[in-house]
Formats: C-alpha cells, sequence, structure tokens
C-alpha cells in the first residue's frame, strides 16, 4: 500500500452502484481507498457486520480498496487512520449543501482534515438507498440500481 | 369513462386546499384523474381508509376524478391500472428535486412510465400537509389550508 | 391533427438532444406540440429563421410535431393557437425555480393556462445549450450533446 | 423595557453558537427579544426546562433578552405576547426554504405577524445543533460550536 | 422622523408590486425606511432619475418613507445615512442565496451593518421587474404586476 | 516535479482569497497544480496577460504551482497537459449545480477527466469575484477579499 489514503465514509445500507462507482473513481484518484461503514443510531435496514459483507463482497475486485466499520466520530476515525482526506459524492443541491456543512465541521475538529467531492456518473445520479430500500420492500426489482452481489442480500431480507 | 388516464399519488395525510388544487388542474388536463393515496411506513395521522375516505369526500363533485388506496410500488400500481402518467405537484426547489430523483428511477422501473409536474396556485405554494397537522395538533385554525370536510376531521381528532 | 395541442416554447439555439428528448416525451403524452422558438432579444448565435429551420429539419419525422418562430409574448402566442397548455423541460434546481415563476405569471396573463413540466432522461441531464456553443466554438466534439444535422450547422458557423 | 418587542423561537437542543450570535445581532436590532424555546414533540436530547436553563444562562449578560418555553402555536405565543415580529437565523438554502414557508401560514394564521430573517456571522454559517449532539455523543469536541456552559451540560449527559 | 432608519435598495427598473409591498412592510416595523434607488451599471430601462421619480410618486402616500438615487457602494451610502440597517426581499432560493453572500460582505465593510430579509406576501412571490421589463415590451397587461402609475411610464416607455 | 497533476481553472478577474485558499488546498493535496486561467469571453476587468501576472505575482510562493493563460476548451487543455483531474472550488448551492453540470460535459469530452470538487475555509465562502469588482469600482475598501497585490492592482486600474 502507497500513496495517499483517503477515507470514503457513509452508511451503505445498503451498498448501491452509485457508491461502487464513487468508490471507483476514488481508487484511480488516490493511492488506497478506505471504505469507512458507519454503524449509524437510524435504525438501519441491515446491521453493520451485513453492510461491511456486502460492500467487501462487492468491492473486492478493486486491489487498493478495503472496508472497515466504525462507530467513532469521523474525523477521530480519519485521524486514527493517519489520513487527511474525505472522500464524497454529491448528487443533489440538498446533499451538496449538508455535506459542504459537515466538512467545515470537521475541519474545525480536525484541522487537516480536507473533503474532497466527486459526482457519479449521471447514470447513477438519481441511485438513492432510501428509495431502493423502498423498492425491495415492496418486492419491486433493484438489480439497475445495485451491484448484483446487493440484490441477493435484499431478497433474502424481504 | 374516456381519454388518457393519469395517476396523482401522495400520503394525503389529509388532503390539503393545495392537492385539491393540483387534482382539479389535472382534472382539466387529462381524461380521468386516479388518485392514489399511499400506504405509508411513516406513522401517519390518519389511517389508510379514513384518508381515502377524506379525500373521496372532497373530491366527489370532480366527475373524472376517482380515489383509491394502495401498498404496492408505485410503478406497479400505475402499470396495472394500464396508465402511463403520473401527477405530482411541486412547491419548492427542495420538492422538485426529490420528485425528480424519484421519477427517474420510477422510469427504469416502467420505461414507459412519465411524471408530469405541475406547481399549484401561489396561494396554496406554501401549505404543507405536515404544517398543517402540526397547527391542528395545537387546536390552531387550518381552515385556511384544508377543504371544510377535512376541518372536521382534523377536529374529531384532536 | 386531433388531440390536445400543448406549446413547447424555448430558444432553441440550438436545439439539443436534450430539447429533442422533451419533444418525444411531450409528443407521447399530447396529441400535437407546437414547437414555438422564440425570436429572442439576447444575441444569439443563430439567427431565428435559422433556428427554426435547424429544429424543423431534426423534428421532420414526428408527425405530430410543428416548428413556428414567434416574437410575442408567450400568453399570447399560445392563445392565439388556441392552446392551454405550454410544456417546458427541467434539469436543474435553477430551472425550476425560474420557471415556476414563469409558470405563474404567465397564468395571471392568460388563467387558463396550464405549464406542465417534464424532465429529461438522465443522460441528457447536464446537457445545456449554452455550454455546447462553448464548445463548438472552440472547436470540441458536440455530437454526444445535439443531433447530427445540429452537428453540421454549428460546423458551418465557427 | 421599551421598545419593539420581538419572539426568536426555536428548540435550542442545545443552544449553539449560532444560536447566540443571532439572539446578539436581535437585541442590537430591536428593544426586547423573547427566546422562545419550543416544547418540540421529536425526542429531544434535553428535557424543555433544561433548554431554558441552559439559554437562560448563557443569554443573562444581554440584558433585553428574557428566555421562555413553550408549548403552543408559535403564531399563538406571539399575539399572547403582544408582539408582532418573529426572528430566525438562515444559514442555507434549504433553511431559507423551509422558513419562508411557515412564515407565510404564519401569516395567514396571525396576519400582522412578520418574520424577519437574519443570517449569523460565517464563523457560525455551518454550526448546526443536529451535528453538535453527533459530535457529542461521539465524545468529541464541541467546544468550538456551544457556549461554554453548554459544553458542561453535554458532557454530563453523555 | 423618530426611530431606527432603515435603507431598502435596489434597482427599481421598475418598481413592482412585490417591490410595494416589502416597503410597507418595513414601513410598519421601523420608523423610517429610505428607499435608496441605486444608479446600476446594467442597460437600465428606465434613467436613475425616472426610477426615482417613479418610486416617489408611488411610495408618496407613505408619511415614513423617502425615496433618494445613490451611485456609490451600498455601505458607505448606508453608513453616511447614518443607517445601520438594510432590508432585502428574498422571494427565492437563488435570491436568498446572493443576498446572503453580500450581506456577508457588506459586515465586512461596515461592520456594524446588519441586513434584515423580509418575504413578500405570496401573491407577489413571482413577480420580477425582469419579467415585467419582458412583458411591456411586447406589449402585454402588467397592471397585475406593478403599481397603476408604472404601468401609465411603461406604456409611455414602449 | 512528481506526483499527480491536477488544473484548477478559472477567469480570476481578479485573484481573490477564496482563489488563493482553494490554491493552498489543492497544493497540499496534489503533487502539482496549474492554476489556469481563461482567456473569457466577457469583458474581463483585466486582460488575460494581467490576470496571469497578478496570479502568478500571489502564488509565487508555492512551489508546486504554476500558473498559465490558456483560450481553448477546458477538456482540451487538460489532456495537453497529461492531466486528469480538475479541482474547482464551491461555494453556493448555485455554484455546484452549475459545475456539476460542466464536469459531466467535460466527461464526455474526456472520458478520463475527473473533476474534484474542494469548499474553501468559510471564511472566504461568501467572497465573490463580481461583487470585488463592485466594490473596487466604487472606491471601496477590497483589501479583506483579495491578496495585497491584487489590492494594488485594482487601485492602479480605478
Amino acid at each position: 500500500m502507497t500513496g495517499t489514503v483517503v477515507v470514503y465514509p457513509g452508511t451503505f445500507d445498503p451498498l448501491t452502484q452509485g457508491h461502487e462507482d464513487i468508490v471507483r473513481r476514488a481508487a484511480a484518484l488516490f493511492g488506497h481507498v478506505v471504505v469507512a461503514v458507519a454503524a449509524s443510531r437510524r435504525d438501519a435496514l441491515f446491521p453493520l457486520a451485513e453492510r461491511v459483507a456486502i460492500a467487501a463482497e462487492v468491492l473486492q475486485p478493486l486491489a487498493n480498496v478495503e472496508v472497515v466499520g466504525f462507530d467513532t466520530l469521523l474525523a477521530d476515525f480519519v485521524r486514527a487512520r493517519g489520513a487527511k482526506i474525505v472522500v464524497r459524492g454529491v448528487r443533489t443541491v440538498a446533499d451538496f449543501e449538508y455535506e459542504a456543512q459537515l466538512a467545515t465541521m470537521n475541519r474545525k475538529l480536525y484541522p487537516d482534515l480536507e473533503t474532497v467531492f466527486l459526482t457519479p456518473s449521471e447514470k447513477y445520479s438519481s441511485v438513492s438507498a432510501t428509495i431502493v430500500r423502498e423498492i425491495a420492500r415492496h418486492g419491486g426489482e433493484v438489480g439497475q440500481f445495485v451491484p448484483a452481489a446487493v440484490v441477493a442480500h435484499l431478497q433474502r431480507k424481504f
């Protein structure tokens, strides 16, 4: 493992094709990408361990990507990893506004921390994990929105 | 019943004057309007059957409007009705952004489905069912925001 | 020509694949689509007659679409055509906010007028005629953004 | 107490440096500022009495500011105080859109009521009580975001 | 003239019913309102002197309102008037974002300066001077958007 | 010069403290930063050569930053430099929406091109070159918004 380490945090409940697209872009730009799955306080559809397992399964082909769960403050997690860069995908104006606010607060907690925003391919610009969960709950086809491995996990769940 | 069938989905918890305005506009533009009341997973103020009954009572004067409840995927409901057009009212930038995202995902689930956005009269551009529920909960006057029949339902509730 | 007449106004300087997508959607929803090319006061790249000719050439395969230029108030044009529906494509939050404002003012000028908003396919959600002109001006490839006939017009221009 | 009375409502769960900044600005513009702490139906981190106590402790040095809790409709509270002006701080586009909607509905409930929007110093433009609670929950340093007295309350809580 | 002086700046090219609504609200909240008509570098439809004259004619019934033209930096104008408060009307998210940016820069130029944002009545929430000029230019009816005195000025112009 | 080359394009008319902040952040993240000053078709305050000279003067202390002018398509410029990453600063929702659109179109012109968005320090989040030019034109103090060297250039200009 050489080169710059970046952290791509999220709930990934579950990992979508849009998340995967951002991971691939980050992995092409930076030396090592830590996909950091947040424990999250809200009722998640999948428990943390399963969200980590799903992401690891999907992203396994990418040599410079690792997947870990975390349940601390993001700024502390990034510092503990010796990293300084957080990557976030932004699709909408609402995403951007919230993310920019978070990035500023994180900079105050850890002044060396820089948040780098990427946009997914337009193909994935409307894919939302929240809507994917709704579709799966109603028995709809989610194969266009999530990686194949995730379809299986969703089917077992419902 | 002749002409194009369109589906106007929503939670309608409860139906506001803004919703009624959109139904009237849709009924003037298209042959038949199906007001589709979503079961919704969130804790609704009114149960589905009552939301359907309220909407039916209010919209009864409109000859080409019918009200039904549904608890499936919207795309599946629209297809099952033999329809291809969904109507949505948009008031704010936040509404629009979320609705556009949903419309794109629905198009992937059912490629023939088109979502048509209408704007309510400016008189209703700030009316929100969420705020109406808050006002009613505190015993405020909601007669300017919801049809008369809905005022009675809200009074019985609180 | 039977069925509902709708007007799709714009500057179309030049017609993009995104505009074409909206025309196709409108033509599938309504009986007759009048693509109304606005004279526009700003310095257009193509004169009105050429913008009309380009749009007519591209849209010629669509049987229920006609292309005309106009230099009056949109509300007056729509009324003169005996129409009541304006179609507009919206891609961004900024588009939507301006278009909703315009729709409200047009409703005051002509109370029967309804503006119906459609979203283009996500493939075209970032295509902007302004950016297309910039690319063409610098000799860039615009074939991914405009119909083939428009590429030729742009090449003759620069 | 002389001069115009204004009401600055909020949940203040807890009071942040951004809220304090808005109170100071309101207190410089108007004769008397009532900081009105809303009971709120959502699960608050601090109970109403503690939120009132915290705000009162922090704002005690400001002679023309008082802090009270309320559990009625805001429009009714403002009228009962004999006031006509509500002050709200806005940081983001999303804040503004929601606040403008609320202001319009409040005007209908109480036509004399005017909502006046202020922007905080840019130093506080990203401070959010929601994110502060998240940071405190994870044991992070919140001293840059909330007044010193609030840090102590948060530490006792977690 | 007693009480707080506020400055309401703008181009007012021409004064609309929306502007008039904001002036009335400001005049109800504050002791004295200076409507400050900016010279503006862009090609205005009406020269500065005429914009001042139109605004003065329309606002003449309001005892605590005065109209003046200015061609200096707004922060300098406000300071020279001995005022500390600028009033701005905001209708849209785009308005708000630009105005908030300007307010922050003005605070840096003149730290005592506070910008207070008001929202117009929803009746005027879509009225834009830019669109009014377009309508007047095409001979459309502007009587629903501008005060009667302004209609006459627009008719003489076109 | 080793490490990843990134291009930070803009008009820089003139370079502000906000631009300088983004350059410093980019220079800390990447091996080499090319500040690419666009010729721009709009009437710029400073001619291209002077904008390049100003930026070069201000950024001279940064060892891994170079400043060049360009008058081609951005995607072509980036490719010609052998680079794949464009850096853009975003302050507002409107900025973000336009930049995301541009990033998508640039990706179609040059599929390897990735646009990376950074946010400036909140101190600079309201600094706009357009407003700086307005202030300077009216003889206002711009020293809080632009680097010292730029103040001198602006003074000579007005």
